[in-house]
């Protein structure tokens, strides 16, 4: 029996800034892979141009859009927190929201799903009292909408607690520990695709991954997370979307995969 | 006769930034005395509390609510040009708009308008690109919503060609030159309230106004603008209104002023 | 028998942004009242204008000039912690350094010392691995340059350890607890100027301070802080200046009050 | 007989962004092959950390350090004009030319020279009033500091006639029009490595240039300019090296190109 027949695949989109870029990939090698898209908004990544484009690039592949809003800390990439009340990072998730909604406004494409970015998804993680905030917004003005994020977080249980809809992930290109939560590793190396395929596939039809120390754990998702500016994040999506069809999992958006449960 | 029986009253709000003030009034005590507010955006000014907070005002005193898009300046407050091509620009304006209707959004708060701010308003009103490329994205994806600014702007022409609702401006704390362009003064001294509102509640009467060099010309408008930095701002406003209230002139949403011609 | 004779007194400059001011007390009327001045380098607050302006007037009045770096936090002013490693943060004092000292030389005035401000003096004055980070990195090109700080700091306790001069400082604007450590207020009320300048003159003699608890605590000083957005600062100051002077204390920069011990 | 038996190369190093790089080769690759480098100072490109690796990079490979001022503009990688005074903007350069010189302190690397950057170099070039300012400021407090430029600028004129020391481009990779100034390419396509060294060689060899227009030009200069963005920049430089070396020109600082004359 397999776990997913069908399943999401997210990606994080528009990290750049001005004319810089983060890894080798153009985002528009990527968008037809992917099923949604994760917009930065211009706190961590992004700036007006890059959303534009991004937003641009999910209608013409038909992509869910999706907000990313993350710590207003460009230079560090949003991977440093700032510690600030959560009312006031609220403030700032509302803002980010809108950045990415209006330029959907523009195009005609919906928002879909909101998906906290780097430190201050990691930091939600574990602290109450942030995802408790983020949660309660989205319960005041989108109670509709689906936050992005890992099964293990307090987000997660937060979310089922008040009603929210909550789409898990299974990410691709980063290890777990025991407790279904992810080890981030300083040096990113080169990884294998076929091992990540493989990876991705086995937890698709399993629902469960291997973690650092080689325990098996169950892992529940509906959605697949990759990193673009992980090394070889290109063939790496392509290894995992063979792998999925050779194994007849389709790749469709979230909003079916939760509907066919 | 009387030009304008019916008024809008429209001010810049939410120009503050982090924990800095301009000008010594509280906005707070501004918005009961306004029928329009312009919201700073984060680019010239503002942050996303900020926003927040002017939102929150402008629901309580059922003031209209605005996005001030201006120049991504903040040293500057917006009141230095940046050379960028228009689509550059129209990104940040739809930027900036997302970030006003989002918390708009938040607290139930429809937008009701949009205004250029500062050296970008300036710009576009002698800029035909630029002002082509202003109107031209309202008529995509916000055919409905007005612009306010200058009657003598090519921006008011352009949107009268357009067919973009435009909602012309008298500028009470500004001098005019003939062509009814408004003249910079470099040092903004303390005017005059009395002044001010005589001059105000004429042009509402006559629609004229006296140009800097004692000329008479016809200045039309639906809005009288002021702003909260012009040193004396809150006595301005309460003399205009109470000038106005001596004549009979009531202070009303433009949308009332617009359809009472 | 008194405690101190002589003492310097010093108070954060600068903080200003683009257009915005903070506080009701231009600094022009604070440079006349001061010996040592910390000027903000733009990362918490200040821009390059303002910088040229406090360097100026630091000149015009003999006040020793400083330094004043923080964390890259402008919307916060550098009250919100980022948490970056050490390394970086002090990459981010040199370069703020630097911009006090270019200004320096451009104008003759050679910087005296260097303070680290709000989030990164109290985050500094409790985290080892931060306060050794700066202090060796005074060791390393600035080994005769002192810092300003709290006496309870780990920083005070590393920089004598090493040998880099150290001024300390008596807050004459917060509250104590029993640890010599400031008390946070949220909200900072007006305080009464006669009262503030009566514990000064009391360190001064005493070389003592009561705790917001009513304990008395011996306080080590040479320099007394006190902040230019404490509500009334300018009355403060001068109740502050007037104290000293009626029990003989003179006002005199920091190198003198040293020498003199 | 040859026009340059001795000549400088210079590169604008450090254009990084906190995460983000420009152009694909790493400065560290480039380093060995110049003689000076014109550090970012965080107005248009470069960080803190950036400019501390750039300024360890100079010191290692015994490169000359320079600052390389530009507008605020990181989005737009400093080619947007920003319209400010030039007081004001003189204050910007004077911030980044502390910031660059303060790690050049940390390690003991004196700076050789000052360049303006993108848009502000262009603008400095036409602009009267800016290129005074500038040479003005220079002359006050560093008149012994060579600015690097284009020979047809108002700048290189100005600074002539006051005094301040000069050091005149050959830009390698970038077209001439007949004046002299450099010919702007929206699209960089890549070049052809062995043309640009051909065309460097000759000007070295005679003091000439072709124009677009196919017209040859006299180009006097003591340093070479190419720019670690342009794509193969790396070939690029190599090849220049190659081809110099061919013909017996040395590369050396252009101190002794100054000095040989």
């Amino acid at each position: 029996m397999t776990y997913r027949r069908l399943i999401d695949i997210n990606c994080d989109m528009g990290e750049a800034f001005g004319p810089w870029r983060l890894g080798g990939v153009d985002d528009a090698d990527l968008f037809p892979l992917i099923t949604s898209a994760n917009v930065a908004a211009g706190f961590h990544a992004g700036d007006p141009n890059h959303i534009d484009r991004s937003v641009q690039l999910a209608r013409q592949h038909g992509v869910g859009l999706g907000s990313h809003p993350g710590y207003g800390d460009l230079q560090g990439f949003g991977r440093r927190t700032i510690k600030a009340p959560p009312a006031e990072l609220m403030n700032d998730v509302v803002y980010q929201m809108g950045a990415v909604r209006e330029f959907g406004r523009r195009y005609g494409v919906p928002v879909r799903h909101v998906k906290l970015h780097g430190a201050l998804a990691v930091d939600a993680a574990v602290d109450e009292a942030l995802s408790e905030a983020f949660i309660e917004l989205l319960r005041t003005y989108e109670p509709d909408l689906p936050a992005l994020g890992m099964h293990a977080a307090v987000t997660c249980r937060i979310a089922n607690e008040k009603g929210q809809p909550y789409v898990r992930e299974f990410y691709a290109d980063r290890g777990y520990d025991k407790s279904g939560r992810i080890v981030f590793a300083r040096q990113v190396t080169r990884p294998d695709p076929e091992a990540l395929a493989a990876r991705v596939v086995k937890a698709c039809q399993e629902g469960t991954v291997e973690t650092v120390d080689g325990e098996t754990i169950e892992i529940p998702f509906e959605s697949i997370c990759f990193h673009s500016d992980t090394p070889g994040s290109l063939d790496i999506i392509k290894a995992i979307r063979a792998g999925l069809e050779q194994v007849g999992i389709k790749v469709v958006p979230f909003s079916e995969v939760m509907a066919s449960v």
